[in-house]
């Protein structure tokens, strides 16, 4: 596989062994001391020990913060601050999902701002401004799914309140994207599954939502089309992997699905900033209070938020079951295709099989109403309707 | 219509009216003096004189430099900062096409950076860096095609030989773009589909090149399809209008059409980063021996171009004709629509009609082979194709 550069408007590098050029890329930019944010889980896994050492076999002295497990939390991103200064880093590379890569942003920003992480939350009345330069940093993506890699945002939630806060500006764009398929390889079936569908929501809610924004409106259909062309290989891959086969662990196959997916990952990433619909507002509900995964979330309800939406967004369906190449290129199509995805990468088509009940209806409605992202559905969508997609899911 | 605003990474507020939003913009920039940079041919009229008065009315103080025509050349660009400078300006607002989009830049550009124009040429060994900001800048297009108003680049030439140089940075991106389809609405239905057509090759080209840039190939996709709504009705109102029809110039389907086009040119200026084609090599040659305006030259050369590259492009013409919405979903389908758009736009089929002759061929070949742009063509692109191409236009 080449390695190809792309800037949009970060610069990506794209292609089996891109993570190669890591150490050069830090050395272009002056910087010999990075800090490796990274997940728990992660830390002792390829995808950093081989960055650690490709790091220091150039030269540079890195090293290795791992507090990050669950969804990131203010006390992690402090921790992260004081790892920062006590290894007196001089940059950031993130290596792991959105966690890593949000929380990454947020030590980031802390290096040079001063006062409380909350004080920028985004929208705050008396928000502090996000006004000086913020450490060189590099995003590593070991998912295909969330676009932290190339977005503008951290989510970081309140340690006490659980409640997710959003630090937003372009200064947290990573410098330079390192999309290496081997890093997503070993990456198991379930997993793949469930951010491949994180991606896929992003795309398909990105191109339905509301308002005016044809250059992502491209980006998102263009994305779709390789969520077709990969996630349902990606996954089987993966099957053949935790089944032990190492054949299926480098085939080239696999890897030419998991760079597909790394960009349709990234796509996403870049197309939302249109908007996004229903189905995250479901999804955030059932991870705020069921402490649902947010891509296995956005899995099971993007099909019957898709039906929701099938009467006022038949036309754009339908340039979507184009895309993904079914015969039938209608709304019901999409659908349909939709429907077949989920059991081919064995996403569950309803939330009982989750442990989600009726008893957590009224809490998830709640949420649901008063999450950002409906509002850019493009059919308004009424607690009467989050009710009726919730009660579908769970009967 | 409603005014949309999206950032790409340019700032573009695009809708019927937008351009009453330039006075805020520059408000808020701080800025005070602006100096228009337009074309001679347009400064007597409405989008330059509308603009003004609006400026005025919010209580700037615009002055006016309409010294380009033509090609333009770097003694056009000294007048114009020579004109920045007396007016004691602090910003440029550039309206117009190409041209005074790309001198618009190129004055920007000497307003804080020392020496020669020509010292700043892109790719030139030993060029000044430019590595300093530029005054504020807004990008007022009054034509659908070149995209220039969200590039990054200025093609000024100089005035002795003729050669066209080419400025490139990041640093010359517009601040703001306003993209109004009233500004573009008298434009005359010839330069209505040569500028069009401009569009329509930097899309397909930016397809089909070679290299991995999926943001760009959904971008031009999308962008075809605008093309395919809009332009025959846009070339159609515009003859309406030439006929004197004032009920033509501003029906709501005239202007949804010019706004469609109006993206479309903007989707090009964006997707071509990825590459252009064998079509712009030969329209480059035609501009420099022949001197065809270029959206022109594009318009009818990407036929027999796109003919020749059938052959190893035919999966990327079906995604083309599949956008454009022909029966015929295949390579031969979209060659079809071309021809018929040719047709229904009065774009010649023949570069006869245009006073190109066999014996200029030589000339033509040489600019053609030596030109910048076939080498991302997914077909490489020799002499001898060169010459057949040029003969089969001719002959």
């Amino acid at each position: 596989m080449t390695i190809y550069q792309y800037n949009f408007p970060t610069k990506i590098l794209f292609g089996q062994g891109s993570i190669t050029r890591l150490p050069e890329a830090l050395k272009s930019a002056g910087k010999a001391r990075p800090l490796l944010v990274t997940d728990r889980a992660l830390a002792q896994l390829a995808p950093v020990t081989s960055t650690t050492g490709l790091l220091a076999k150039a030269g540079a002295a890195p090293a290795v913060f791992a507090g990050i497990w669950g969804n990131p939390v203010k006390t992690q991103v402090l921790a992260g601050v004081e790892a920062y200064r006590s290894h007196g880093a001089d940059s950031i590379v993130g290596v792991g999902g959105g966690a890593a890569l949000d929380v990454a942003k947020a030590i980031a920003l802390l290096v040079n701002h001063p006062g409380d992480l909350f004080d920028y939350e985004d929208g705050k009345p008396d928000a502090r401004p996000i006004d000086r330069d913020i450490p060189w940093w590099a995003s590593v993506p070991t998912t295909a799914g969330t676009g932290s890699e190339v977005g503008r945002s951290a989510v970081v939630s309140d340690d006490e309140t659980h409640v997710k806060k959003i630090i937003f500006s372009p200064r947290l764009l990573a410098r330079e994207v390192f999309a290496d398929p081997e890093l997503t390889s070993s990456l198991p079936a379930a997993m793949t599954a469930a951010t491949g569908m994180d991606a896929l929501t992003h795309l398909v809610e990105a191109y339905l939502s509301r308002g005016f924004q044809p250059l992502c409106d491209g980006i998102a259909l263009q994305g779709v089309k390789f969520v077709a062309q990969s996630l349902a290989t990606a996954v089987a891959f993966a099957r053949r992997v935790e089944q032990g086969s190492q054949e299926a662990l480098t085939s080239p196959e696999h890897l030419a699905a998991r760079g597909l997916m790394l960009n349709a990952g990234m796509m996403g990433g870049v197309a939302f900033q249109k908007g996004l619909g229903v189905t995250h507002s479901l999804a955030h509900a059932l991870s705020t209070v069921c402490d649902l995964h947010h891509g296995l979330a956005n899995g099971v309800c993007i099909v019957p938020a898709m039906r929701f939406n099938s009467d006022v967004s038949s036309e754009r369906l339908a340039d979507l079951a184009r895309m993904v190449g079914v015969p039938d290129q209608s709304a019901a199509g999409f659908i349909g295709w939709l429907v077949e995805l989920q059991a081919q990468v064995g996403i569950p088509d309803r939330l009982s099989s989750l442990g989600v009940k009726s008893e957590h209806i009224p809490a998830l409605v709640r949420v649901a109403v008063a999450d950002g992202c409906h509002p850019s559905n493009p059919k308004p969508v009424t607690a009467q309707d989050f009710e009726r997609l919730f009660r579908e899911l769970i009967d």
